[in-house]
């Protein structure tokens, strides 16, 4: 739609900002609506949408109010189209290079998400904790449509042909404690950031685990995983600190009671 | 407001339907109130908000429209007022006595957590997939609320007098696995629901687990509750099926390497 524009220079000149009036170079049609883009992501990610006004781009983008609705119908389509890129953007960040021990990987990923969640904190809130005036059925589809990526890039790593429905369930289940996890470290900060991304690995490793120890042929792929693993990176320091739970007094023998099946 | 509201026999005849014109007994202002709410709830349990009508709610009551806008303002109003008793009914599913195991307690729950999710379904995925155009931030509010008195619920069981931000994170994380999951299961079935009732009881054990793995002095308290874990329960059950995968060729020799931090 926007290629089929009349250019800019055919509104009136009332209807033009001064910044509008006296451009350093014009920008083609394309170029603009790119930039409205832009300008509005960078609004929307550190206010929440209802703090954001289509004046409030206009004048970020030294562009006029007419022009920004010549673009776009209104704010919740600015709004859903700056979405769209950042959901794209932070779909792209879960792509990793399938090479060495994967909670590495998961580690460098989860790096790359904090990042963006760091970047677009009142954002990303104002997105995921619900009741947003600006949600819509086509923001909830961005939201979905990262998630699915989400959760195809980690089944991909998992390199397992036909993924159960149990695993499915797994990961699904840790996306979304990655998704509530961070909105909670955005709003407390009660961990530092390096420790939280530790502790989401490590806690995908534990959800994977309990689902291969109810799937066979998933408990095979998790002895291979785990023969790349180093012992300096999440599993291994996993591994070590539920090792060291069984010196907590009376642990080892619970444990060992039930493992032994005695009432 | 609904107790000021003048009695329905002051409203003129030709608003009032056929059911209207003749009932069996009149109801008071309350009762009357109540019943409409009662007949909402029923009908957005079985059915997405966007597909009732106030006509709907009115024929299933056997009232008149210009009836229930005399009580409501309208179907939002009348969504979030049914939607808020189901939240108190939901939560109130989370009480439990403080006795015996806490994973069979847990276990407990989730069977009234998953009873309260079939008997609701359609109403259920509605509001927690995102985009139903009934969302709002009152819709927002009461899911909030039944999520912080799960969470609550939940906490007061481990019996921790002052919950770290990692725990009350993990049992965060856990609540949101249960939507998740039981999202999935009512539109897959591809679990029995008792299995599913057991995986998820058994999945918070292991996230304690993890969490208390880096929290001595959740370590103390994991100890105490795994010695009144009953080898037959969900976390006997578990630490049997964890057992058993060493039995899986080169995963106890891949363990014991990380447990010892050799690289």
């Amino acid at each position: 739609m926007a290629s089929r524009t009349p250019p800019v220079a055919t509104r009136s000149e009332d209807q033009r900002s001064g910044a509008e009036r006296a451009p350093r170079r014009r920008l083609s049609v394309d170029e603009r609506r790119e930039q409205l883009i832009a300008v509005a992501l960078e609004l929307f990610s550190k206010h929440p949408p209802e703090d954001v006004s289509i004046d409030d781009i206009a004048a970020a983008a030294g562009a006029s109010r007419p022009l920004v609705y010549h673009y776009f119908p209104g704010k919740q389509a600015l709004y859903e189209e700056s979405l769209r890129r950042a959901g794209q953007e932070l779909a792209g960040r879960f792509e990793e290079p399938a090479e060495g021990p994967l909670s590495e990987r998961l580690l460098r990923v989860m790096g790359r998400y904090l990042d963006f969640v760091e970047g677009h904190g009142p954002g990303f809130e104002a997105l995921l904790r619900g009741g947003s005036v600006a949600a819509s059925p086509g923001t909830n589809a961005v939201i979905d449509e990262v998630r699915r990526a989400a959760q195809e890039q980690i089944l991909s790593h998992l390199a397992i042909a036909d993924p159960s429905p149990g695993l499915r369930r797994t990961v699904r289940a840790w996306i979304a404690n990655a998704e509530i996890s961070s909105l909670d470290w955005l709003g407390e900060r009660s961990v530092p950031r390096e420790e939280l991304q530790l502790q989401l690995v490590q806690e995908f490793v534990a959800a994977v685990t309990v689902t291969a120890a109810r799937e066979p042929s998933l408990a095979v792929e998790l002895a291979g995983f785990l023969a790349e693993e180093a012992s300096g990176g999440p599993t291994g320091r996993l591994v070590r600190e539920l090792a060291g739970l069984l010196g907590v007094p009376g642990l080892a023998e619970a444990l060992g009671r039930l493992a032994a099946g005695e009432s």
